[in-house]
Protein backbone atom coordinates (compact mmCIF):
# COMPACT_ATOMS: atom_id res chain seq x y z
CA UNK A 1 0.00 0.00 0.00
CA UNK A 2 1.32 3.67 -1.14
CA UNK A 3 0.12 6.94 0.15
CA UNK A 4 0.87 9.57 -2.47
CA UNK A 5 0.81 12.62 -0.63
CA UNK A 6 0.24 15.73 -3.76
CA UNK A 7 1.30 19.42 -2.32
CA UNK A 8 -0.66 22.07 -3.09
CA UNK A 9 1.31 24.47 -4.95
CA UNK A 10 0.61 25.94 -8.79
CA UNK A 11 3.93 24.10 -9.72
CA UNK A 12 2.18 20.43 -9.32
CA UNK A 13 1.80 18.90 -12.43
CA UNK A 14 -1.18 17.22 -11.49
CA UNK A 15 -1.85 15.77 -15.33
CA UNK A 16 1.79 14.13 -15.11
CA UNK A 17 0.76 12.48 -11.60
CA UNK A 18 -2.29 11.26 -12.50
CA UNK A 19 -1.49 9.86 -15.79
CA UNK A 20 1.75 8.09 -13.89
CA UNK A 21 -0.67 6.34 -11.65
CA UNK A 22 -0.80 4.09 -14.22
CA UNK A 23 2.54 2.95 -13.56
CA UNK A 24 1.61 1.63 -9.94
CA UNK A 25 1.07 -1.74 -9.53
CA UNK A 26 -0.07 -1.70 -5.70
CA UNK A 27 -2.92 0.02 -4.15
CA UNK A 28 -2.75 2.88 -2.95
CA UNK A 29 -4.74 6.35 -1.99
CA UNK A 30 -4.05 9.93 -3.00
CA UNK A 31 -3.94 12.74 0.02
CA UNK A 32 -3.89 16.11 -1.47
CA UNK A 33 -3.35 19.83 -0.46
CA UNK A 34 -4.65 23.11 -2.13
CA UNK A 35 -2.82 25.87 -0.61
CA UNK A 36 -2.27 27.83 -3.56
CA UNK A 37 -5.95 27.53 -5.18
CA UNK A 38 -7.61 28.11 -1.53
CA UNK A 39 -5.26 31.53 -1.11
CA UNK A 40 -5.92 32.47 -4.40
CA UNK A 41 -9.99 32.28 -4.00
CA UNK A 42 -9.60 33.53 -0.63
CA UNK A 43 -8.50 36.46 -1.83
CA UNK A 44 -10.68 36.87 -4.65
CA UNK A 45 -13.77 36.84 -2.12
CA UNK A 46 -11.92 39.66 0.08
CA UNK A 47 -11.28 36.77 3.05
CA UNK A 48 -8.25 38.08 4.82
CA UNK A 49 -6.07 35.76 6.73
CA UNK A 50 -5.63 35.75 10.07
CA UNK A 51 -2.32 35.02 11.43
CA UNK A 52 -2.75 34.95 15.85
CA UNK A 53 0.62 35.43 17.56
CA UNK A 54 0.29 33.04 21.20
CA UNK A 55 2.21 34.35 24.25
CA UNK A 56 4.77 32.04 23.84
CA UNK A 57 5.58 33.66 20.30
CA UNK A 58 4.26 31.56 17.55
CA UNK A 59 2.29 32.46 14.59
CA UNK A 60 -0.49 30.35 13.21
CA UNK A 61 -3.20 31.30 11.00
CA UNK A 62 -6.43 31.31 12.49
CA UNK A 63 -9.33 29.23 10.96
CA UNK A 64 -13.46 30.88 11.75
CA UNK A 65 -16.07 29.03 10.28
CA UNK A 66 -15.75 31.24 6.84
CA UNK A 67 -12.44 29.97 6.44
CA UNK A 68 -13.74 26.39 6.75
CA UNK A 69 -16.40 26.97 4.25
CA UNK A 70 -13.07 28.67 1.46
CA UNK A 71 -11.56 25.22 2.83
CA UNK A 72 -14.92 23.14 1.45
CA UNK A 73 -14.85 25.29 -1.60
CA UNK A 74 -11.11 24.61 -3.17
CA UNK A 75 -9.63 21.51 -1.00
CA UNK A 76 -13.04 19.85 -1.01
CA UNK A 77 -14.69 20.77 -4.11
CA UNK A 78 -12.42 22.45 -6.88
CA UNK A 79 -9.15 20.71 -6.38
CA UNK A 80 -10.31 17.13 -5.33
CA UNK A 81 -13.01 17.02 -8.18
CA UNK A 82 -10.27 17.98 -10.68
CA UNK A 83 -8.07 15.45 -9.33
CA UNK A 84 -11.23 12.70 -10.13
CA UNK A 85 -11.84 14.39 -13.10
CA UNK A 86 -8.07 13.48 -14.30
CA UNK A 87 -8.53 10.31 -12.47
CA UNK A 88 -11.40 9.58 -14.65
CA UNK A 89 -10.11 10.36 -17.76
CA UNK A 90 -6.77 8.46 -17.44
CA UNK A 91 -9.26 5.11 -17.06
CA UNK A 92 -9.00 5.45 -13.13
CA UNK A 93 -12.24 4.64 -10.70
CA UNK A 94 -11.00 7.46 -8.44
CA UNK A 95 -13.76 9.05 -5.02
CA UNK A 96 -12.80 12.15 -3.94
CA UNK A 97 -12.87 12.31 -0.08
CA UNK A 98 -12.54 14.27 2.88
CA UNK A 99 -12.16 13.07 6.45
CA UNK A 100 -15.95 13.94 6.79
CA UNK A 101 -17.36 11.50 4.77
CA UNK A 102 -17.78 7.98 6.36
CA UNK A 103 -15.88 9.83 9.07
CA UNK A 104 -12.75 9.00 7.79
CA UNK A 105 -10.61 11.32 10.11
CA UNK A 106 -11.70 12.01 13.75
CA UNK A 107 -9.67 14.56 15.22
CA UNK A 108 -9.87 17.01 18.40
CA UNK A 109 -9.77 20.83 18.41
CA UNK A 110 -7.45 22.65 19.55
CA UNK A 111 -7.71 23.68 23.37
CA UNK A 112 -7.18 27.52 22.62
CA UNK A 113 -4.24 29.23 22.37
CA UNK A 114 -3.24 32.42 25.12
CA UNK A 115 -2.85 35.70 23.11
CA UNK A 116 -2.77 38.48 24.71
CA UNK A 117 -5.44 41.17 24.07
CA UNK A 118 -5.16 44.36 25.15
CA UNK A 119 -3.76 44.02 28.60
CA UNK A 120 -5.73 41.02 29.55
CA UNK A 121 -5.04 37.65 28.56
CA UNK A 122 -7.40 35.66 26.30
CA UNK A 123 -8.01 32.02 25.49
CA UNK A 124 -9.06 31.87 21.58
CA UNK A 125 -10.18 28.89 20.04
CA UNK A 126 -10.51 28.18 16.10
CA UNK A 127 -11.95 25.67 13.98
CA UNK A 128 -8.82 23.73 13.66
CA UNK A 129 -7.01 20.36 15.22
CA UNK A 130 -5.59 17.35 15.04
CA UNK A 131 -6.64 13.49 14.01
CA UNK A 132 -6.42 11.48 16.59
CA UNK A 133 -8.04 8.38 14.55
CA UNK A 134 -8.61 6.61 11.53
CA UNK A 135 -12.06 5.14 10.71
CA UNK A 136 -10.41 2.34 7.50
CA UNK A 137 -13.98 1.06 7.22
CA UNK A 138 -14.90 3.48 3.85
CA UNK A 139 -11.02 3.70 2.65
CA UNK A 140 -11.09 -0.20 2.65
CA UNK A 141 -14.14 -0.81 1.12
CA UNK A 142 -13.31 1.46 -1.76
CA UNK A 143 -9.56 -0.56 -2.52
CA UNK A 144 -11.06 -4.26 -1.82
CA UNK A 145 -13.71 -2.88 -4.82
CA UNK A 146 -11.12 -1.64 -7.08
CA UNK A 147 -11.90 2.28 -6.49
CA UNK A 148 -8.86 4.63 -5.60
CA UNK A 149 -9.82 7.33 -2.87
CA UNK A 150 -8.77 10.71 -3.27
CA UNK A 151 -8.66 12.50 0.07
CA UNK A 152 -8.13 16.07 1.68
CA UNK A 153 -9.40 17.95 4.31
CA UNK A 154 -11.43 18.98 6.45
CA UNK A 155 -11.18 16.23 9.39
CA UNK A 156 -14.05 15.57 11.96
CA UNK A 157 -13.67 17.19 15.65
CA UNK A 158 -15.04 15.47 18.38
CA UNK A 159 -18.02 16.94 18.78
CA UNK A 160 -18.34 15.84 15.01
CA UNK A 161 -18.04 19.62 13.41
CA UNK A 162 -15.19 19.91 10.30
CA UNK A 163 -11.94 21.51 11.57
CA UNK A 164 -8.75 22.40 9.50
CA UNK A 165 -5.59 19.82 10.37
CA UNK A 166 -2.35 19.41 8.71
CA UNK A 167 -2.08 17.01 5.95
CA UNK A 168 1.15 16.04 7.41
CA UNK A 169 -0.56 14.42 10.38
CA UNK A 170 -2.90 13.09 8.59
CA UNK A 171 -0.65 10.84 6.64
CA UNK A 172 0.87 9.99 9.85
CA UNK A 173 -1.91 8.56 10.80
CA UNK A 174 -2.98 6.88 7.63
CA UNK A 175 0.27 5.12 7.48
CA UNK A 176 -0.14 3.27 11.00
CA UNK A 177 -3.56 2.58 10.41
CA UNK A 178 -3.16 1.89 6.87
CA UNK A 179 -0.21 -0.41 7.41
CA UNK A 180 0.95 1.81 4.23
CA UNK A 181 5.12 0.84 3.28
CA UNK A 182 5.32 3.63 0.98
CA UNK A 183 4.79 7.45 1.13
CA UNK A 184 5.26 9.09 -1.76
CA UNK A 185 5.52 12.86 -1.07
CA UNK A 186 5.54 14.88 -4.51
CA UNK A 187 6.71 18.80 -3.91
CA UNK A 188 7.42 21.59 -5.76
CA UNK A 189 11.24 20.57 -5.58
CA UNK A 190 13.66 18.33 -6.21
CA UNK A 191 14.07 16.65 -3.53
CA UNK A 192 15.35 17.40 0.43
CA UNK A 193 17.88 19.60 -0.54
CA UNK A 194 21.50 19.97 1.56
CA UNK A 195 21.32 24.07 0.79
CA UNK A 196 17.84 25.00 0.64
CA UNK A 197 18.49 27.59 -2.43
CA UNK A 198 20.22 24.74 -4.85
CA UNK A 199 17.87 22.08 -6.57
CA UNK A 200 20.85 20.19 -7.23
CA UNK A 201 21.77 19.47 -3.70
CA UNK A 202 19.30 16.26 -3.43
CA UNK A 203 20.02 14.14 -0.51
CA UNK A 204 19.23 11.11 -1.96
CA UNK A 205 19.31 8.75 0.96
CA UNK A 206 18.34 9.90 4.59
CA UNK A 207 18.37 7.55 7.67
CA UNK A 208 15.88 7.49 10.06
CA UNK A 209 18.93 8.82 12.69
CA UNK A 210 19.97 11.26 10.52
CA UNK A 211 16.35 12.34 10.15
CA UNK A 212 16.92 13.56 13.97
CA UNK A 213 19.72 15.52 13.55
CA UNK A 214 17.98 17.31 9.97
CA UNK A 215 15.14 18.10 12.35
CA UNK A 216 17.00 20.21 15.00
CA UNK A 217 19.21 22.09 12.46
CA UNK A 218 15.95 22.87 10.63
CA UNK A 219 13.58 26.07 10.79
CA UNK A 220 9.96 27.64 10.28
CA UNK A 221 7.98 25.28 8.44
CA UNK A 222 10.74 22.85 7.41
CA UNK A 223 10.99 21.91 11.07
CA UNK A 224 7.89 20.98 11.25
CA UNK A 225 7.68 19.20 7.79
CA UNK A 226 10.60 17.07 9.46
CA UNK A 227 9.05 16.74 12.82
CA UNK A 228 6.09 15.33 10.77
CA UNK A 229 8.54 12.58 8.68
CA UNK A 230 10.20 11.56 12.54
CA UNK A 231 6.95 10.72 14.19
CA UNK A 232 6.00 8.77 10.75
CA UNK A 233 9.23 6.47 12.39
CA UNK A 234 8.21 6.00 15.69
CA UNK A 235 6.25 3.64 15.50
CA UNK A 236 6.35 2.16 12.14
CA UNK A 237 9.28 1.45 9.44
CA UNK A 238 7.56 3.11 6.15
CA UNK A 239 9.95 4.10 3.13
CA UNK A 240 9.15 7.96 2.56
CA UNK A 241 10.24 8.96 -1.16
CA UNK A 242 10.23 12.78 -1.52
CA UNK A 243 10.41 14.16 -5.11
CA UNK A 244 9.54 16.69 -7.54
CA UNK A 245 6.27 16.70 -8.75
CA UNK A 246 6.42 19.19 -11.40
CA UNK A 247 8.29 16.84 -14.00
CA UNK A 248 6.63 14.46 -16.64
CA UNK A 249 6.45 10.92 -15.03
CA UNK A 250 6.44 11.89 -11.11
CA UNK A 251 5.79 8.82 -9.17
CA UNK A 252 7.90 6.54 -11.44
CA UNK A 253 10.83 9.01 -10.58
CA UNK A 254 10.19 9.01 -7.05
CA UNK A 255 10.01 5.49 -6.84
CA UNK A 256 13.23 5.07 -9.13
CA UNK A 257 15.11 7.22 -6.78
CA UNK A 258 15.02 10.12 -8.37
CA UNK A 259 14.44 12.19 -5.46
CA UNK A 260 15.51 11.66 -1.70
CA UNK A 261 14.52 8.30 -0.19
CA UNK A 262 13.87 7.66 3.99
CA UNK A 263 13.95 4.57 5.73
CA UNK B 1 -35.57 3.21 -1.24
CA UNK B 2 -36.15 6.73 -1.47
CA UNK B 3 -34.60 9.40 -3.24
CA UNK B 4 -34.43 12.47 -1.29
CA UNK B 5 -34.07 15.62 -3.23
CA UNK B 6 -33.05 18.80 -1.35
CA UNK B 7 -33.54 22.23 -3.40
CA UNK B 8 -30.92 24.82 -3.69
CA UNK B 9 -32.67 27.97 -2.82
CA UNK B 10 -32.04 29.99 0.29
CA UNK B 11 -34.94 29.50 2.23
CA UNK B 12 -34.48 25.41 2.41
CA UNK B 13 -34.25 24.08 6.22
CA UNK B 14 -30.55 21.40 6.25
CA UNK B 15 -30.77 21.29 9.86
CA UNK B 16 -34.40 20.17 9.97
CA UNK B 17 -33.90 18.08 7.07
CA UNK B 18 -31.09 16.32 8.21
CA UNK B 19 -32.44 16.12 11.77
CA UNK B 20 -36.05 14.48 10.28
CA UNK B 21 -33.56 12.29 8.45
CA UNK B 22 -33.51 9.62 11.81
CA UNK B 23 -37.24 9.12 11.00
CA UNK B 24 -36.88 7.48 7.61
CA UNK B 25 -36.80 3.62 8.49
CA UNK B 26 -36.25 2.74 4.43
CA UNK B 27 -32.64 2.90 3.03
CA UNK B 28 -32.43 6.51 1.37
CA UNK B 29 -29.89 8.55 -0.76
CA UNK B 30 -29.86 12.43 -0.95
CA UNK B 31 -29.78 14.65 -4.15
CA UNK B 32 -28.83 18.23 -3.46
CA UNK B 33 -28.89 21.51 -5.37
CA UNK B 34 -26.85 24.91 -4.80
CA UNK B 35 -27.98 27.32 -7.44
CA UNK B 36 -28.58 30.19 -4.81
CA UNK B 37 -25.35 29.42 -3.09
CA UNK B 38 -23.64 29.15 -6.54
CA UNK B 39 -25.19 32.26 -7.91
CA UNK B 40 -23.80 34.44 -4.67
CA UNK B 41 -20.28 32.65 -4.75
CA UNK B 42 -19.96 33.44 -8.62
CA UNK B 43 -20.83 37.23 -8.18
CA UNK B 44 -18.71 37.43 -5.51
CA UNK B 45 -15.77 36.05 -7.91
CA UNK B 46 -16.93 38.68 -10.38
CA UNK B 47 -18.06 35.67 -12.61
CA UNK B 48 -21.01 36.65 -15.38
CA UNK B 49 -23.76 34.20 -16.41
CA UNK B 50 -23.69 33.95 -19.55
CA UNK B 51 -27.27 33.31 -21.15
CA UNK B 52 -26.81 32.39 -24.86
CA UNK B 53 -29.99 32.86 -27.00
CA UNK B 54 -30.62 29.82 -29.78
CA UNK B 55 -32.50 30.60 -33.69
CA UNK B 56 -35.13 28.97 -32.27
CA UNK B 57 -35.52 31.34 -29.24
CA UNK B 58 -34.61 29.00 -26.48
CA UNK B 59 -32.12 30.84 -23.83
CA UNK B 60 -30.28 28.98 -21.44
CA UNK B 61 -27.50 29.35 -19.40
CA UNK B 62 -23.88 29.09 -21.08
CA UNK B 63 -21.39 26.69 -18.37
CA UNK B 64 -17.81 27.29 -19.79
CA UNK B 65 -15.14 26.13 -17.78
CA UNK B 66 -15.00 28.74 -15.12
CA UNK B 67 -18.72 27.88 -14.73
CA UNK B 68 -17.48 23.76 -13.68
CA UNK B 69 -14.57 25.44 -11.19
CA UNK B 70 -17.25 27.52 -9.50
CA UNK B 71 -19.87 24.51 -9.82
CA UNK B 72 -17.33 22.35 -8.37
CA UNK B 73 -16.64 24.81 -5.33
CA UNK B 74 -20.23 25.35 -4.62
CA UNK B 75 -22.57 22.40 -5.66
CA UNK B 76 -19.83 19.34 -4.88
CA UNK B 77 -17.81 21.55 -2.30
CA UNK B 78 -19.17 23.96 0.30
CA UNK B 79 -22.93 22.65 0.26
CA UNK B 80 -22.07 19.13 -0.25
CA UNK B 81 -18.96 18.81 2.39
CA UNK B 82 -21.92 21.15 5.02
CA UNK B 83 -24.56 18.70 4.24
CA UNK B 84 -22.42 15.70 5.07
CA UNK B 85 -21.05 17.41 8.52
CA UNK B 86 -24.79 17.98 9.55
CA UNK B 87 -25.29 14.26 9.16
CA UNK B 88 -22.06 13.66 10.92
CA UNK B 89 -23.69 15.52 13.63
CA UNK B 90 -26.80 13.95 13.72
CA UNK B 91 -25.14 10.48 13.59
CA UNK B 92 -25.82 9.41 10.19
CA UNK B 93 -22.36 8.43 8.29
CA UNK B 94 -22.71 10.52 5.07
CA UNK B 95 -20.43 10.15 2.46
CA UNK B 96 -20.77 12.92 -0.14
CA UNK B 97 -20.26 12.15 -4.24
CA UNK B 98 -20.73 13.64 -7.32
CA UNK B 99 -21.24 12.23 -10.42
CA UNK B 100 -17.44 11.66 -11.19
CA UNK B 101 -17.07 9.74 -8.20
CA UNK B 102 -16.61 6.20 -8.89
CA UNK B 103 -18.15 7.24 -12.55
CA UNK B 104 -21.71 7.23 -11.14
CA UNK B 105 -23.41 9.37 -13.23
CA UNK B 106 -22.07 9.42 -16.84
CA UNK B 107 -24.21 11.62 -19.64
CA UNK B 108 -23.64 13.13 -22.85
CA UNK B 109 -22.46 16.36 -24.08
CA UNK B 110 -24.92 18.88 -25.73
CA UNK B 111 -24.32 18.71 -29.39
CA UNK B 112 -24.48 22.26 -29.68
CA UNK B 113 -26.78 25.06 -29.29
CA UNK B 114 -27.26 27.29 -33.20
CA UNK B 115 -26.98 30.69 -32.41
CA UNK B 116 -26.69 33.67 -34.76
CA UNK B 117 -23.62 35.36 -34.77
CA UNK B 118 -23.84 38.41 -36.59
CA UNK B 119 -25.24 37.40 -39.56
CA UNK B 120 -23.29 33.89 -39.16
CA UNK B 121 -24.94 30.83 -38.03
CA UNK B 122 -23.08 29.40 -35.34
CA UNK B 123 -22.86 26.13 -33.80
CA UNK B 124 -21.96 26.46 -29.57
CA UNK B 125 -21.21 23.68 -27.50
CA UNK B 126 -20.48 24.01 -23.31
CA UNK B 127 -20.07 21.76 -20.37
CA UNK B 128 -23.37 20.96 -19.59
CA UNK B 129 -25.09 17.80 -21.26
CA UNK B 130 -28.10 14.53 -20.02
CA UNK B 131 -27.26 11.75 -17.66
CA UNK B 132 -27.40 8.79 -20.03
CA UNK B 133 -26.60 5.99 -16.88
CA UNK B 134 -25.98 5.22 -13.58
CA UNK B 135 -23.02 2.95 -12.37
CA UNK B 136 -24.97 1.87 -9.62
CA UNK B 137 -22.04 -0.12 -8.13
CA UNK B 138 -20.58 2.41 -5.55
CA UNK B 139 -24.06 3.51 -4.57
CA UNK B 140 -25.33 0.05 -3.55
CA UNK B 141 -21.50 -0.44 -2.04
CA UNK B 142 -22.35 2.34 0.77
CA UNK B 143 -26.12 1.70 1.33
CA UNK B 144 -25.45 -2.25 1.68
CA UNK B 145 -22.45 -1.08 4.19
CA UNK B 146 -24.89 1.52 6.40
CA UNK B 147 -23.13 4.85 4.41
CA UNK B 148 -25.84 7.40 3.13
CA UNK B 149 -24.46 8.19 -0.06
CA UNK B 150 -24.89 12.51 -0.67
CA UNK B 151 -25.33 13.31 -4.62
CA UNK B 152 -24.66 16.83 -6.36
CA UNK B 153 -23.30 17.76 -9.76
CA UNK B 154 -21.22 17.99 -11.65
CA UNK B 155 -21.37 14.75 -14.04
CA UNK B 156 -19.16 12.47 -16.74
CA UNK B 157 -19.41 12.97 -20.66
CA UNK B 158 -18.88 10.62 -22.76
CA UNK B 159 -15.46 12.12 -22.90
CA UNK B 160 -14.75 11.89 -19.23
CA UNK B 161 -15.11 15.22 -19.03
CA UNK B 162 -17.23 17.40 -15.55
CA UNK B 163 -20.27 18.63 -17.30
CA UNK B 164 -23.08 20.36 -15.54
CA UNK B 165 -26.49 18.92 -15.77
CA UNK B 166 -30.39 19.10 -14.27
CA UNK B 167 -31.07 17.01 -11.02
CA UNK B 168 -34.28 16.66 -12.36
CA UNK B 169 -32.63 14.35 -14.74
CA UNK B 170 -30.25 12.74 -12.43
CA UNK B 171 -33.22 12.07 -10.48
CA UNK B 172 -35.26 10.45 -12.86
CA UNK B 173 -32.37 7.77 -13.93
CA UNK B 174 -31.53 7.34 -10.48
CA UNK B 175 -35.12 6.11 -10.31
CA UNK B 176 -35.11 3.86 -13.02
CA UNK B 177 -31.35 2.09 -11.85
CA UNK B 178 -32.56 2.07 -8.34
CA UNK B 179 -36.00 1.12 -8.49
CA UNK B 180 -36.67 3.87 -6.22
CA UNK B 181 -40.45 3.42 -5.04
CA UNK B 182 -40.63 7.11 -3.56
CA UNK B 183 -38.82 10.52 -4.14
CA UNK B 184 -39.53 13.19 -1.83
CA UNK B 185 -38.72 16.65 -3.36
CA UNK B 186 -38.23 19.53 -1.04
CA UNK B 187 -38.96 22.75 -2.18
CA UNK B 188 -39.22 26.49 -0.67
CA UNK B 189 -43.04 26.16 -1.37
CA UNK B 190 -45.46 24.33 0.17
CA UNK B 191 -46.18 21.86 -2.41
CA UNK B 192 -47.73 21.85 -5.98
CA UNK B 193 -49.86 24.80 -6.30
CA UNK B 194 -53.14 25.41 -8.42
CA UNK B 195 -52.46 29.15 -8.30
CA UNK B 196 -48.77 29.92 -8.48
CA UNK B 197 -49.28 32.92 -6.36
CA UNK B 198 -50.76 31.36 -3.38
CA UNK B 199 -49.60 29.13 -1.14
CA UNK B 200 -52.77 28.11 0.07
CA UNK B 201 -53.55 26.13 -2.80
CA UNK B 202 -51.91 23.06 -2.74
CA UNK B 203 -53.09 20.59 -4.82
CA UNK B 204 -53.18 17.29 -1.92
CA UNK B 205 -52.76 14.43 -4.88
CA UNK B 206 -52.39 14.44 -8.53
CA UNK B 207 -52.76 11.14 -10.66
CA UNK B 208 -50.54 10.27 -13.54
CA UNK B 209 -53.12 11.21 -16.06
CA UNK B 210 -53.34 14.92 -14.73
CA UNK B 211 -49.58 15.72 -14.81
CA UNK B 212 -49.80 15.28 -18.58
CA UNK B 213 -52.63 18.38 -18.64
CA UNK B 214 -50.30 20.20 -16.00
CA UNK B 215 -47.54 20.14 -18.15
CA UNK B 216 -49.75 21.71 -21.55
CA UNK B 217 -50.97 24.76 -18.86
CA UNK B 218 -47.33 25.23 -17.12
CA UNK B 219 -44.90 28.10 -18.12
CA UNK B 220 -41.10 28.20 -18.23
CA UNK B 221 -39.19 26.32 -16.05
CA UNK B 222 -42.26 25.22 -14.14
CA UNK B 223 -42.86 23.51 -17.34
CA UNK B 224 -39.76 21.77 -17.48
CA UNK B 225 -40.11 20.68 -14.28
CA UNK B 226 -43.51 18.94 -14.88
CA UNK B 227 -42.13 17.39 -17.91
CA UNK B 228 -39.18 15.64 -15.63
CA UNK B 229 -41.79 14.56 -13.49
CA UNK B 230 -43.99 12.80 -16.12
CA UNK B 231 -40.83 11.20 -17.65
CA UNK B 232 -40.42 9.52 -13.81
CA UNK B 233 -44.12 7.88 -14.93
CA UNK B 234 -42.77 6.76 -18.44
CA UNK B 235 -41.11 3.07 -17.07
CA UNK B 236 -41.69 3.47 -13.50
CA UNK B 237 -44.35 4.22 -11.15
CA UNK B 238 -42.76 5.43 -8.33
CA UNK B 239 -44.59 7.82 -5.16
CA UNK B 240 -43.60 11.38 -5.70
CA UNK B 241 -43.59 13.73 -2.26
CA UNK B 242 -43.67 17.15 -2.83
CA UNK B 243 -43.39 19.31 -0.06
CA UNK B 244 -42.11 22.41 2.14
CA UNK B 245 -38.44 22.08 3.06
CA UNK B 246 -38.43 25.23 4.69
CA UNK B 247 -40.37 23.77 8.09
CA UNK B 248 -39.12 21.85 11.28
CA UNK B 249 -40.12 18.04 10.01
CA UNK B 250 -39.66 18.51 6.23
CA UNK B 251 -39.48 14.64 5.44
CA UNK B 252 -42.23 13.74 7.90
CA UNK B 253 -44.29 16.41 7.07
CA UNK B 254 -43.78 15.20 2.97
CA UNK B 255 -44.50 11.31 3.56
CA UNK B 256 -47.75 12.50 5.60
CA UNK B 257 -49.10 14.05 3.21
CA UNK B 258 -48.42 17.63 3.91
CA UNK B 259 -47.66 18.49 0.27
CA UNK B 260 -48.39 17.21 -2.70
CA UNK B 261 -48.80 13.42 -3.34
CA UNK B 262 -48.29 12.32 -7.31
CA UNK B 263 -48.75 8.85 -7.84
Amino acid sequence: MIIIKIGGGNGINLKAIIKDLKNIDENYIIVHGANALRDEIATKLGYEKKIITSVKGYSSVFTDAEGIDIMMMTYSGLKNKRIVELCQLNGINAVGLTGLDGGIVEGQKTRGIRVKDGGKLKLIRDSSGKPKQINTKLIQLLIENDFVPVLTVPILDENRNAINSENDDIIALLQKYLEADKIVQLIEETGYLADKDNSDSVIKNISKAELKNLEEKAEGRMKRKIHALNKLFESTSPTVFIADGRIDTPLTNALNGGGTIIK
